[in-house]
């Protein structure tokens, strides 16, 4: 098949500072399935199309954050590939067994040039999207709360994003979809890479401190959902960081918002699709608010500044 | 990458009665854009968000139909793999040269099972869609017409539909998204197919006579655009086949409706996406209703019998 | 106020064959929410938006159909002028005592020449839409089904529909807004009036029988409210009877589908603003397809023949 | 008929600073159609579904504003009861004579307590909105830019609100839909008043400077119109206050952006209807902040103070 490799973005875990709370949030405001919970303290979700058992989890720390971002590949060989490639490259990998997460294969974990800790895993148990493979509805017709199709993708900040592109196109098969230059015309503020025909897998933002996050973005159908989003939000007195609007990269329309313990998460819709005989698409400092914010065409301070 | 060998639909070539009704019809009603015409007759227009030269030709003839469908694949060289492993699988290849069609690079021509000719290229010339890939704004805000994203896949009807999906998943590493099941429960009435994430890039219905078309599809990008698709057909008295309606299968929505020469057209919008750790998902003949229009439940007598 | 006299449709009595089964219908396939049973047998419900204790009323019989439709008026003042108007006219009328429905004050109920009982009444019990009239949220974000914001209308079939007419222009003040024409030109096949600023608040079809309903009519939000409504009708196998579609009459949006007892009922979306400063619009009996489903252009045969 | 009295907002006039530059924002960027200019200077447009001749009219000047907000009224006889009242109650009132103004009949002007002038009138030419009174089609395919349905209300910023909300229930009939209080409870900081079953035709709030302008208001049809109309601003770098986003008053979404000469504009979606049988609703002052803007529940600095 034309898609091998990299698939799409598998797991997001994320820090919590208070867990009850945050599972009454990601349940009952973001509208996520909790599909387990294990020794460890994580608990498990999955969205409302997701057929892989999680996608999502959280666990109780001091401060918020991302532990790590895990993508799914094709198959164990693919893995092994990667796995080979990485350390050909000079990264140093390690192998989680199967099972240490929740209805989880193996994974290959190796850390970013930013300092993210990244995971590639190929088997995760197909708990279905309550839909089935035989003469399926056209939806589910209960939910609670905003209910994403599915997490989508995240942005991440520190340091060397020039060594993390270089990484993620070398060796994961990564393309270059859209980039913000700074002042200097050169530099690179932020990128956006896909390892599929999505206009983004993944995305990272230059920044002093390494390792940090920050958002994990959740995908809506339809610019009516992201409004019924930001309503949901009000209502339940989400702190909302920007939005309803649209970015200038990828098209997508989003809402910025904050998880209890202050991890911010977007509500995202759209997106043209990429495919590689397409060139990546730049923008120039000068037009970095346009380019974020769409409609406003300038930063608010927070983009830049506030991260987990 | 991720995405490779073959990426996409790249052109349908669709045999029309009378050439300047049909020009008018795809200009001012479909609101495609004209890009060119050859010494040959053909006139060659592309959709809003489409980069390349042309997706949709249309040519003057005493029937209907389809005269081929082309598929982009990723460069030259998985041309020439491609054309290798035809060859190897049985199937006779034929080069058509760079230029013989508009702004196209070579072709590698054969025929289908059912009798369909499809192409396969590396090459069309960029003309962009009118955003540019330097501080895109997010819309062309001027057009006319249904003014579809792009030409997305079509359903062809023939005899030897299993031949098809054998060659098209073995040779051409197309992977089996859906399909509806006759009476006994065996033999595929249907298959959607797919090069990509989309839920379908080509679907096939198995019928008595061979080299059919059944329709070619455009995409939309939501539902109200659907509508307005439906209300500019009203308004220019195109005759509506079906819809506005949900498909079952893919869950797209879909108007079908025919173009003045009888070639039936759909807009569609959505679908979900297909990954290759998902399975086929299985229609039963009592649901075939529901798997083609979600919402009466059955067909309607043209959706197996008129085709050109 | 600009707005006195009759204010709007304020409830329907629908004749069901089933209760229970009925009750389940419009409880979770259509989601009104069930707010009192009388000793009469009769099931009382609201919609979402609507602070008034009913507006749609179910009671088992033999055969389907309407047992009255009661608007809404300004006051008891209101009431008593309206009923002084009325006799004087020459039309018959009878006083039901307040609390012979729940939570509903006295009616003034009448016949139209198309044998169809109407009521006016002044009072019904505010229960409230569940937000309040003090820093209300925007929505109530739990609900399921279909989830109307109001019974908006009715359509009934009967003979003297000119007699309707005349009685609602000129005795309760409503105004033509649209009609059909038949083929002489002359006489109208259809009426829609208003008594406020809405498309239509009743419609009329000439038809050999009297008394007979062809819908009862729930508002919706938006066009993407109308496809969920549609899917949901699939999903509880409920018989669509045509769309979703667009009406030219009125321009807006719709599907027809039937109760558990085969009463029409319709799930309708938009419709301009009608002022008093408009003419009516006519349909000529050429364009009657499009009046009535403004894509399709072509009646289906039910449309004319099955009522309840 | 139940809708008497004022019908609904049917112009404003308003100051420019340019008024070449200002012809083409509202031509091309709103997608007004111009109808007419007259000796004065002043230029007049009209929306895409309004019939009669003209409803936002510009004229030079050299600071930005609105010069009067005008009501339709039923007929003449309207016109003159209404005037009649307005002197009983004290109210100096001036017959603008027919013409003064293109295609529009005698106008009764007078000053609001918070020294906006306000007009009334009877006759406006109807010109059409294009799809004609028989077999009209759903809608003009063609058009271009923001292309909303009508002016919808105004909302002024002036001293005695109180008198003016007293002025327009007791004298013009209007009623009070919405308000917010001020932190003591009792003052209205602002009110929301209907003539019609419209949630607004006109609001005000209390400010230090009389005759100010806050916003005109332009309808649109649904939430992805809301979106498109933010792109096309974007496109053509309008400055947007806020938005998209949903006001807490009245449920409507909204766009808040200025004109080239710093005229707050709005593009407004939605807003429940109101019928008399309702009571207002109530913001405290705690909760201004989700009244005005739901999403964010604050007010930005510019609500208070940006006007014209």
């Amino acid at each position: 098949m034309a898609m091998t490799g990299v698939l799409r973005p598998g797991h997001a875990v994320v820090r919590v500072l208070d867990l009850d709370e945050s599972v009454k949030f990601y349940t009952n405001v973001m509208g996520l399935k909790e599909t387990g919970r294990d020794k460890g303290g994580r608990v498990y979700f999955k969205c409302q199309d997701e057929r892989d058992h999680n996608s999502f989890i959280i666990r109780k720390a001091d401060r918020a954050g991302l532990d790590c971002f895990g993508f799914k590949v094709l198959n164990k060989a693919t893995l092994a590939t990667l796995e080979g490639r990485l350390r050909e490259y000079g990264v140093a990998t390690e192998r989680v067994p199967a099972g240490e997460m929740l209805e989880t294969g193996e994974r290959v974990r190796f850390q970013l040039p930013t300092g993210h800790t990244i995971e590639r895993f190929a088997d995760k148990t197909d708990v279905g999207n309550g839909l089935g493979y035989t003469n399926p509805e056209a939806m589910m017709p209960e939910f609670k709360g905003i209910n994403p199709v599915r997490m989508d993708h995240c942005l991440i900040y520190g340091g060397d994003i020039d060594g993390n592109r270089k990484l993620f196109e070398e060796v994961l098969d990564f393309t270059l979809v859209e980039r913000i230059k700074l002042e200097d015309g050169t530099t690179d503020l932020a990128t956006w890479l896909t390892c599929s025909a999505k206009a983004h897998d993944i995305a990272m933002v230059r920044h002093a401190e390494d390792g940090k996050l920050h958002h994990v973005s959740f995908l809506l159908d339809t610019w009516e959902q992201v409004l019924r989003a930001a309503d949901i939000m009000s209502i339940n007195r989400v702190s909302i960081d920007m939005g309803p609007t649209r970015h200038g990269v990828t098209r997508g329309t989003t809402i910025y918002f904050f998880d209890p313990s202050g991890n911010r998460m977007e509500t995202f819709c759209g997106g043209y699709d990429f495919y590689p005989d397409m060139h990546p698409t730049t923008w120039t400092w000068d037009e970095v608010g346009a380019a974020v914010f769409y409609h406003d065409r300038k930063l608010n301070p927070a983009f830049l500044t506030v991260v987990t």
